[in-house]
């Protein structure tokens, strides 16, 4: 299978390198308009061609996969000609930058029988998929709340605010956590410097009272990457910047009774027990998330993280810009 | 000056032994209508009197100060018989039930001349007078932003939600530092278990772009006490549970320019230098806050967190508990 | 039982607030020969006795035992006095100054049929309990070695070094916890400010391959409490300054194999698992203390921290102070 | 100028990467037995080639400088035969198996006019770097003692103890920044598994009360690389495994005074102020340390991780090695 990429800014070269040492695989072609992307590739991978053209790219006859690296306002454009030109493609997160760009390539990919696959790589990190397993085995119990936060300083963005920056992480995890349909949307936030919002605070209310929230800041001190993860019978802490013990489960809970001298009143009781910090597979994520799309198309396939769950996302991140103008207004899904 | 106190559960012993061992002042009689709270009281204050009935202290002749040391939805009606019976009063936080109850009673101390001070307990750590000569020097620049987590597993309230049981700190530090007045409240939040929220998430909207966030948890496997400080020069964390080093300023910040081959593009650049934690009073903030309120008493002067204060602090409760019935809808202050 | 407690400084009002609190036990009387002691103790045990005069407490009728909670040089004296006079006694750690009068005192107390309990308060915290269980139900495996970090700034004593003040509690764990008799002690270390040893590293040789290693320093910036202790199966790290989750306790090993291919050669292989944090139980360890001495006494039997473990930890401090003198010479035991 | 490095293990291709990657310098050859290096090189480096034959860069009349990144039983006759050929040489540390060695291959260099360079690479860390300016600037004030906690699970050496595998930097560290020479060495340890010791402490004396300690152990469960510095104006902790903030600096300290009431009696007082972590220079250690090499040769200067400062390192070492096989004995320097 060969591959093409369009894009080798900050991220593409991961791309690149991780395609191109699968077995089996190749990337052909690297497209980038910054002419200092040459010399960058040929360094590392002297036999990868290169263009600024990314139409070279889009429209081989040599190139079965179209990876799409580039900033979120370009995704529809290249996606789109890539799948015209009868390619698969793998796109960055988020997918697009609307409901409607997103439903577009769907349906194209499905009329050409191609696969779209978006780069939700933290659904390959040993850590979510430990969740996973825990959230599937029902080993929390049900769930109450997912809360993360997600905070640094920087790398601002010009075209997008700091939701559409660091929100689509998180938003992709709970999709695949949280089987429900999210109901609502409310989004508070401000814009400090440059017009988009550097400091965001989104709600997604679940059905069941299961309820999440995320707070994403540009404009933090210090890096954080924490998710606290409620349930009836357990919780959990996922520290991503931990070396080791990224999970810490807690065999801690709350229930309630009923007051045996009065019926009327409820009486919540507490229970603690032992932290649990599971080990998680070492794993380079974006070399699973690649390995396994290779053999979605060789085994024609539907990837989990395919066209619509990208779609989830960029729903949910559409409702929050709206809400967030309106200071709040709940936005139903 | 004799003190009385009404309430002797989790807090009240540490604010009869507080106001006993400041000079020129004595706890003369404690109520609570637990009648094991006598030998509690007994054991450790041998010559203070108790009663099962609070009008003996609200009443008392020989009683110049009543502490209210209650549930809130109490606060009211002891607070305001203190006040008919020409008693100062502390009241603990949060103030009131509602703004109508926050205003009758600060007209009542007026008409009366009495004090109220509302017992915002954390405006007299070290941490907090640190911070806030911090910004009243212009040491972190304008404010960006206020973001704090407060979460841990319990204590359940059956009277409140979490907001009102865990938020008032946050309020009442907010309203100490910025001087502007609040513009608008949003919070989201969810009930899994008594049929109060134990989950919630406030936005509360400054003018100039400061924005503050709280998001406060019952059901928190680990206990956060943590703050961030975001301001257009320095920025800060604040983590309360540090035995040491609570609070850490980093030299860090975010500046935009135009760029100069493009006027119609934004630069943004980062700052980023050492931290510094600096030594912070290691007091009673307790032992502060009452001796200062003696003072107040004593010199016929205002305590900076008065009634007004509790008042403002009730205010943006009450206008959260509006929003999140609505799931969020932003409430003008 | 009547308590007669000699000492009132740092350490003494626990001593007499948990005696005091225990059911069939009173204290009768608290001799220091700082008159300011008597206001302090009142304040808070209004009826019990005081004395500038230890000879009162250690000579009185009235008194069964006595707790000698006064700098160590004192301990001979006071312990012979009270034990002649037929009272049980309960000594601060460290027993005595010299193993020679450890042993004159445990055979008095032998000779008289009276019980000697030095307080290695560690002994009865959550923490050491549960690595006293693992450790004894084979959890670990063979022991390795334990080794231990216990810095702070200060408290500088006048008339002992920082082994003395600091390393009893090690060296009273690891008597508790590894059963053989240590063999040999080598100590190094530093004298910076006030003619006794400041910083020092005090090693002791068991049976088997198993070592131990304490760290003891008064001129570190940081406080630290934190031990490994490895065996063969597992491996622990108690950080006693963590709130929560004192030990955590790794599923990490190493074992040895021969090469098939080569005989001689050893394979080292390395096995990493969970790690798990057990509940420890919360208790305040010198309540648990003293209630264990009340009742070795009320049931003649002999407590596992009796003069004999008191004694054995003398041993080796004895033992460190001639190694560290002669800048690290192994001292036999 | 071209470089021949002899080892492609472990470190081999970082070495290669540094120096490849300078300006005016090139890797020209690399040697190792080991022929599945050749892929891993060609991999990466396509123009470089490869040997499985050491002699051929040792004697290559193309080479200038040679890298020598291979197990220190090897680095004698390797670093001898490319000296006897011409070439400059950079060796691991640590430099030789013993002091014998170190002083021939130094005396060879000398008469050759050759450079040689220890790989100390910790000296050209932006963290050691800032120690080193503090400790010149007298910021700490005298030096009271270094203490280095460095621990982790493994690495197992066969041909080595846990003293020559993790102590090399430590060592090199202090003799970087104490400027008087060390007195006497005191090491002791324990041999669990393969025969070499995986326990290890090592106290060495300097004059002037300055006293160093290094932890080192390869049965840790958890990796800790924690260094406390105490002077006697202020403190510092490094803890290298930190992203940011690897060094904190404690303006706290202790000061001895005599008592005006008693001559004969001094007192200890404390100070404790602020922490400060100053921002520390992000480089690649490597990078800096191969250029400057670069920069010695070229200028005929001579680097300060020359072959005496390896030679000091093994004199130390061997001296561990004399200590820990007696238990203890100090051995004199």
């Amino acid at each position: 299978m060969r591959i093409g990429v369009v894009g080798y800014g900050y991220w593409g070269p991961n791309i690149v390198r991780n395609f191109h040492s699968l077995d089996n695989t190749e990337v052909a072609l690297v497209a980038d308009r910054n002419p200092k992307c040459e010399a960058r590739l040929k360094k590392n991978f002297s036999s990868i061609g290169f263009t600024a053209n990314e139409s070279d790219v889009l429209t081989s006859p040599n190139i079965d996969v179209v990876a799409v690296v580039t900033p979120v306002w370009t995704h529809y454009d290249l996606a789109k000609k890539a799948l015209e030109n009868g390619k698969h493609v793998f796109v960055e997160k988020p997918f697009t930058c609307s409901v409607a760009q997103a439903e577009e390539l769907i349906e194209l990919a499905d009329r050409k029988n191609l696969k779209i696959m978006v780069d939700h790589t933290f659904l390959f990190t040993g850590a979510v998929r430990k969740i996973k397993e825990l959230v599937d085995n029902k080993e929390l119990g049900d769930l109450y709340y997912y809360d993360s936060l997600r905070v640094n300083l920087g790398l601002f963005q010009h075209d997008v605010n700091v939701i559409w920056d660091l929100a689509p992480h998180d938003l992709s995890i709970m999709d695949y956590l949280i089987a429900d349909k999210p109901e609502a949307v409310v989004a508070t936030g401000e814009k400090h410097l440059n017009g988009v919002e550097d400091v965001a605070f989104i709600t997604v209310y679940f059905p069941k009272r299961v309820i999440a929230h995320v707070n994403v800041n540009w404009l933090s001190p210090v890096k954080v990457r924490t998710t606290l993860i409620g349930g009836e019978k357990k919780m959990l802490v996922w520290n991503d910047l931990e070396a080791d013990e990224k999970i810490r489960i807690y065999d801690k809970g709350v229930s309630m009774s009923t007051n045996p001298a009065n019926l009327h009143q409820l009486l919540v009781s507490y229970r603690s027990g032992d932290m649990w910090a599971p080990q998680v597979e070492q794993v380079e994520a974006l070399r699973a998330e690649t390995s396994y799309f290779v053999k979605c198309i060789e085994e024609n396939k539907t990837p989990f993280n395919d066209g619509m769950a990208g779609l989830r996302v960029v729903r949910i991140l559409e409702a929050a810009n709206r809400s967030i103008r309106t200071r709040g207004e709940a936005v139903s899904l």
